[in-house]
């Protein structure tokens, strides 16, 4: 092969489809149309697509990045007449058809579909996000994972150094002589705020690191002694799930361990811990504003999965066209998915909000953004085809969330089970969807040695800068 | 089990042997005491261990962190007499018995066993660091993964950038605007200095890289037009094995397209770019000083596989009690790896000097670390038994590097060969040193996946910071 092959003429006469975002959804546009008459550009931020539903289990050391992650590039290798950019869009211009990157260069196109997504959103506490983080990108992930590792390290250096002829303090003389406290000798606690899937998920997988894991891995402390506390605003976990399967989750939730704090609202979060409070308990006391049952949760490892919002960037594409957002930033899109007045602007995934024909909110979540993905590309090829577009439809396959090792629950149509027969769904169908061979052998073979040891083979702790955890001296 | 259970005692009237350092030489101590009346106490500033022969391998994206390091709280979870402590040793008193932890405090021992491994050396040259990193810890491997694939990202950006009509500039009024020129559009070009086994094995990996994982992946460069430049002061890789196996090393490397530079010294490097100098040029020209033979290698891709010093805390530790360190910082020890008139202090792996029987160094090598920690635990026993401790002496199994997809060159005593077979058997013997069953079979798939396929699981950038490649806007 010479080397003039690899390269192709990028400049065509096609129609050329900015998709923006390789998520589910934007990957779902390009992929459709790897047979249209266009050209397709994918542009992201990252050069991977993530594969968001088992984010946690980074998090939480039990998968690797490259476990749940695949580089756009080798994604699209095959279609030909899709081309991927890392790069950031600052702003869509619908009228000029013109995107702007972050380095200021602008890309032509004839169709632009918004599938950015959404990050957390800290309900205007921004100061939050530094001590709660949340799970969007693998970079946060591992962020949750080291604090997480540190925190159990942390405790038992403290316990050892508080043991008498175990560590001796240094001298008086030493700036850097540290002293603990009895309290930094304990185990962690864990807050995670927001009981959705991701907040019952991570719960589930934090209590079973400290149970077993770390099981017989600490000589000061004592692991099992860890707390995870799940608090949740709303008076019960998984919202959007039936009400007996809000209850299974609850149950198996606290038979693992985990205190579930229902009508519970977080008022503060600072490096040392989260204050808490009972939703309603001044108004039911009508006037006593005094007994608020505030709590304060003492703690340096907290997770945010509360609450999403879209990036700015679909807020000032939409209005720039006369569109609206809703109060997530979410834009309100045609039967189709376009933007009213540009239907060659498409929003899709986490950053669209349609409803679907009972007036249900279609969901936020996987299967959602891959078929909006897929009636996008169906409308791009009508067009090019001269027929008529059809409006989108959602699908509902089914939901299910996992709480530890082999519970979970499930709900598919009328079918709503829970404990190890949802565990072993749950698990397949993730195994299923994972892209890549590679991928699934390797979560089939991690979740084995997990389910069998609880051994979790990223249990590390390192630093890009070599800082930390590095041989440096 | 009660939570009581999980806590161990900690101050006993044990002897304590104090060892710094989980690698290989470290490890071996801990675990040949495991059954000695005595009380272990490893201090490692990272929570694993690492199997380093591999981790060129991250650093080119072929494995994940996970594969090649376990946490040594996991390592030597069922051995009870040992306790793991995540922290930095500062200083190593022999006479008192006491080493100093960065937060202060003061840990005594009976025996002390520095086994904290080398850095890599710039001669001097401290600020090249910054341009070119080398490879000791999975940060650093972490971090010449990412630079090595932002570079194709960055020339594909430009590339597109450059060709009219698909990306437009940006206004002149927009301060971000980012101009490319022509240079920027090339397939990146790397320089790794340094042909030991280190370089020869990080240069064959990214040549494959550029030729086979990238292959299809770009539409507007052409990867395989990657430059790889391997540049070595010596005048042939691989300089302590044996002359059929440096040449046929060499032809190996050039057979996949590297460029090998012998006798040139590297003489600046900076950010753009490394000069190099033929050595001896201006000596062997008599007078000539103009003809210096110099050469700019322009490039942001620089790895330095050069050399090695050992932290100071060895030349410190060992100065306190008189000993000599040489002018790589390796401390000079007895026979039993002991320091000259301090039988209770061992410096073991790369941090020591000893000759074997011949005179020859006993190389830095994994094997003889090993060996070194078992001859430190066995000394150990010896001395609480009352027995005569025996002298060390180092074992060579043999020794093999990698150059490529089934290519490498072994040596095992009178054998040498390169190749298939020697590939084959560099494999087998790296699977089977590794730690832990998951390890082995994950590792395994991988390198059949890589080998059929060219896909490396690890193309993976992310940031910890969430800033770059995460999906915030």
């Amino acid at each position: 092969m010479s080397a003039a092959d690899d390269i192709q003429v990028g400049s065509t006469s096609r129609p050329r489809v900015l998709v923006i975002g390789g998520g589910f959804g934007g990957l779902a546009v390009a992929r459709g149309l790897a047979r249209a008459p266009v050209e397709v550009l994918l542009v992201d931020r990252s050069n991977h697509h993530l594969f968001q539903p088992l984010l946690y289990q980074v998090a939480t050391a039990g998968l690797s990045p490259a476990d749940i992650a695949r580089p756009l590039r080798e994604v699209l290798r095959r279609q030909k007449n899709a081309t991927v950019l890392m790069a950031e869009v600052t702003a869509v211009d619908a009228e000029a058809r013109l995107a702007t990157l972050d380095g200021g260069q602008q890309v032509p196109f004839d169709y632009c579909v918004l599938a950015v997504g959404a990050r957390h959103s800290y309900f205007g506490n921004d100061g939050w996000e530094r001590h709660a983080p949340g799970l969007k990108t693998l970079g946060d992930a591992l962020d949750v994972r080291s604090r997480t590792l540190r925190s159990f390290e942390r405790a038992e250096r403290a316990a050892a150094s508080l043991r008498a002829g175990e560590l001796e303090p240094g001298g008086a003389e030493d700036p850097a002589d540290r002293t603990y406290r009895p309290h930094d000798a304990e185990p962690p606690t864990f807050v995670v705020v927001g009981a959705g899937p991701t907040g019952v998920e991570m719960a589930g997988a934090l209590i079973e690191i400290a149970q077993r894991t770390m099981r017989r891995n600490f000589r000061r402390i004592a692991p099992q002694r860890t707390r995870v506390v799940l608090v949740e605003a709303l008076d019960s976990v998984l919202s959007n799930y039936p009400e007996e399967l809000r209850e299974s989750a609850r149950r198996q939730l606290e038979g693992l361990g985990v205190e579930v704090l229902l009508s519970t609202r977080v008022t503060a979060i600072d490096e040392d811990g989260v204050t808490v409070e009972r939703v309603g308990a001044g108004a039911d006391a009508s006037g006593e504003a005094g007994s608020k049952d505030s709590e304060r949760l003492v703690t340096r490892n907290v997770v945010w999965a509360a609450g999403n919002e879209v990036p700015p960037l679909v807020r000032e594409t939409v209005h720039r066209v006369g569109g609206e957002v809703d109060r997530a930033g979410r834009a309100r899109v045609e039967s189709d998915l376009s933007l009213p007045g540009a239907p060659h602007l498409f929003v899709i995934g986490d950053a669209a909000r349609l409803e679907d024909e009972e007036g249900e909110l279609v969901p936020g979540v996987a299967p959602a953004a891959m078929q909006a993905g897929q009636s996008v590309a169906d409308s791009i090829r009508a067009d090019l085809a001269g027929r008529q577009r059809k409006p989108f439809r959602y699908w509902n396959r089914g939901t299910m969330a996992t709480i530890g090792r082999a519970r979970a629950v499930a709900w598919i149509g009328r079918l709503r089970f829970g404990g190890l027969l949802a565990w072993l769904a749950w698990s397949l169908i993730h195994i299923f969807f994972l892209i890549g061979y590679r991928n699934r052998v390797v979560v089939m073979l991690e979740w084995f040695v997990l389910y069998l040891t609880g051994q979790r083979a990223g249990r590390l702790l390192y630093d890009r800068s070599g800082v930390v955890g590095g041989s440096k001296a």
